[in-house]
């Protein structure tokens, strides 16, 4: 969690930030709702020092942002930032795969549209062809950024 | 990497089976093409013992398949399974993450369509509003599999 991100990949870049078990699962937690230190404690039944740490990491890498919410005592709590919030997608793209592969009673939660209620997907999408895409119809080339911290 | 899926959530099962960076790494490389231990090994300039050990669990968890592709001396290498495959969909939403927020210079990698050459999304969507579903529109509720582990 001290690595900095990777200019040169953006999937190393991202696990340079949350690319560890508890930083996901702390993430997962605050999507639920979590904010406290004592709530995400419970939740996790993770050590306290090392829930320090993690939150520690989350807020100086701006995913979450550590808020005084009471002055006396001095009370925080943590709230996804707009970088954060972005995360969803990718927590529900592994969520739907854990859905797929392991849950054997079908899944232990279901994600909605809050609007009409209807169970959500998830895709890699191709704007042109209105469709979603496979993973065998996925072509990878260099983009702008490729050459810039080789 | 030890641990079981857990059953009474998938973020936390897929977690257990991906959860660590080299994992993630080691999938990625997958994707890019990377089967043979040697290639894994320069490039992700990881510890033999620790490439070993990752590769063993990812077939362990029917993500990577040992393939012998040589018989005299034997020679094994390592292809995605259709259960690996599927994973793409989430190192995607990790890598466009990455793209948002990291890639000062632009994307290192820009993933397109094969048949169309337009570079893809990613997003969570409602089919029935035939529609994309931004992170504060979500609501997350008990599904089928709830309290089969609790």
């Amino acid at each position: 969690m001290t690595t900095s991100p990777d200019h040169s990949c953006s999937i190393a870049a991202t696990l340079a930030v949350v690319g560890d078990r508890w930083s996901l699962l702390i993430l997962r937690q605050a999507f639920r709702g979590d904010r406290r230190f004592s709530e995400f404690a419970d939740e996790l039944g993770i050590a306290k020092n090392l829930l320090s740490s993690r939150l520690r990491s989350l807020v100086e890498s701006d995913v979450l942002e550590k808020v005084l919410y009471q002055e006396h005592p001095a009370r925080y709590e943590y709230r996804l930032t707009p970088r954060g919030l972005e995360l969803s997608g990718a927590l529900i793209a592994l969520m739907h795969w854990g859905d797929r592969w392991y849950a054997d009673g079908g899944p232990p939660t279901v994600l909605t549209h809050d609007a009409c209620g209807t169970a959500l997907q998830h895709h890699v999408w191709c704007p042109d062809c209105d469709s979603a895409v496979g993973p065998t119809q996925i072509r990878s080339t260099p983009g702008p950024g490729v050459n810039l911290n080789v």
